[in-house]
């Protein structure tokens, strides 16, 4: 086991979380909850989708918030990218890297972006030869490894295999990805070692889900496999209404972080900004999100709060 | 490392959970929700306190419920005590084991049970006997093994050095509780490492808070240093009202077994029962409970629901 001691945080709220609601978030809301991500240490974030407004129209003004939002010196700014059209317009936009989904179920690929998953990997192809000659990066993700809707289970073996060929074609990112919360730490472990093992010159990091509420089982089961590089949403966005309900958003930003951090593990981001990113986050869409360390706070704030709560008692008692 | 194939979940939703909930629920109701955890197989349940009905006025019926719920064969009904008095109470109501719990902090020991360390270590020792005299178990808690609200985090050779006392008395069943929710998985793999390599002759429990949404990735740590018994609570019961924010609850039953279950490790408890268990844990405390896998069904679940939800829309279209 080589467990990382610095690991990347890859918040994907502003795209995945945002896709999620049903009402659209003004753009200038958009960029000051980027920026505040951005302040708060986060270097790597999918800032927004070129994917067709029809489509997406939550969405529909990925050019205005690559344009208006602050960059950080370092900072990786990522459009998800549907096939080279999009990463045309990403590209033009300022993105710094540039990701395609890709389906492990050809049924599902038809459904979702409506090709054959040959055809889909062809767009693989032609984004990541755009991403190159623009001096950028491109990354794949590989969705449904766990678990499809139409097609149940997902064998090892498949993921392997699409895997192998997006690594053919020149893809060194490659995002593992549970959109559907359907993988266990044990699968979780068997696939990131395997893929480590079999690819050693990729990238990989995973995309997770909390549909289960396994989603921080399965970041420490791939840590522990030496993954070092986590997608994951401000405050639970994305998540349900209301109550924790029928969450199926990404695993939460800041709980992910508190984990890392309280493991000893360096994520460069900063708590305490993290937290003001997720407040804003909720009062953009106006609910409460699905976020523990949001409302209970870390340990040491928990220390700190029972800390001043003492002074307070004493204070009235003298 | 030596990963259980089979583990064993102790319910304290009608003890942890209940207890936390501020109006008093109807013995009839408690009754009701053990049976009905009873039936989904769930062999090893708190089923009430018999901590002083002022300190506790929520389990004041303690045995009430004692005498009114089903047993089934090889059930390990669980009664919390607090000292002598209790578990002779909780002994002549049935309980087939007493569980003590003694904190790590003097500080918080003397808040919360009046009494110093050593005097609740006294009580430890008579619990114990009487115990044995009647032929039935003992266990002991070691509350605030991770982090002491008072007393900050909690170094593992005080957690060490406690269950050294409390095993040479003779406790052979030791539960470490994180109830603060402050411990991280790399701190609960060292601590139960250690403690099983040090204690070889005791058999440990974890018992789990998901206060910062780490309470599943902390049970998979213990799990993969062998530990094999786990505290839970049904829906989550013990959690915040109306949503997530400031759950502080048990890690949820649920959630639990769905992990194991899809790890392949067996619990003996059945997912439909135990998923109809916690919607009567709700419908009983009338809100919903932060549970996952009661909200959004088990991957076979899902599975399932996506077929039949297809073969409805075919139907539809022909």
């Amino acid at each position: 086991m080589s467990e990382p001691t610095r690991v990347t945080i890859v918040e994907v709220g502003p795209r995945d979380g945002l896709q999620l609601e049903k009402s659209f978030v003004p753009t200038a809301r958009k960029i000051e909850l980027i920026n505040a991500l951005t302040r708060a240490g986060i270097r790597r974030m999918e800032a927004t989708s070129f994917v067709s407004p029809k489509v997406m129209p939550q969405l529909s003004d990925a050019a205005e918030v690559m344009a208006g939002m602050e960059r950080a010196a370092g900072g990786v700014y990522v459009a998800l990218v549907p096939n080279l059209k999009g990463t045309q317009r990403a590209l033009a936009c300022g993105a710094d890297s540039v990701k395609i989904v890709i389906c492990t179920s050809d049924t599902y690929n038809r459904r979702n972006v409506g090709m054959p998953l040959e055809d889909s990997l062809k767009s693989c192809t032609e984004v990541l030869a755009a991403a190159r000659q623009a001096g950028k990066i491109a990354e794949v993700v590989i969705g449904l490894s766990f678990g499809c809707p139409l097609e149940g289970p997902v064998p090892e073996d498949k993921v392997i295999a699409l895997v192998n060929r997006v690594a053919e074609m020149g893809y060194a990112e490659i995002s593992i990805a549970d959109s559907m919360g359907l993988a266990n730490p044990r699968q979780v472990r068997s696939m990131m070692r395997r893929l480590r093992r079999e690819f050693p010159r990729a990238h990989f990091s995973l995309h997770l889900h909390d549909t289960r509420g396994l989603g921080l089982a399965n970041v420490l089961a791939a840590w522990e496999e030496g993954i070092d590089m986590f997608d994951a949403s401000i405050g639970g966005l994305g998540g349900s209404a209301v109550v924790v309900a029928g969450a199926t958003g990404n695993i939460t930003t800041e709980d992910l972080v508190n984990m890392f951090h309280e493991m000893g593990v360096e994520t460069g981001v900063d708590m305490g900004k993290l937290q003001g990113a997720a407040r804003l986050a909720q009062e953009i869409i106006g609910r409460p999100l699905p976020s523990h360390v949001l409302n209970n706070g870390t340990p040491a704030q928990f220390y700190q709060k029972v800390r001043e709560d003492e002074a307070r008692k004493a204070a009235q008692r003298s």
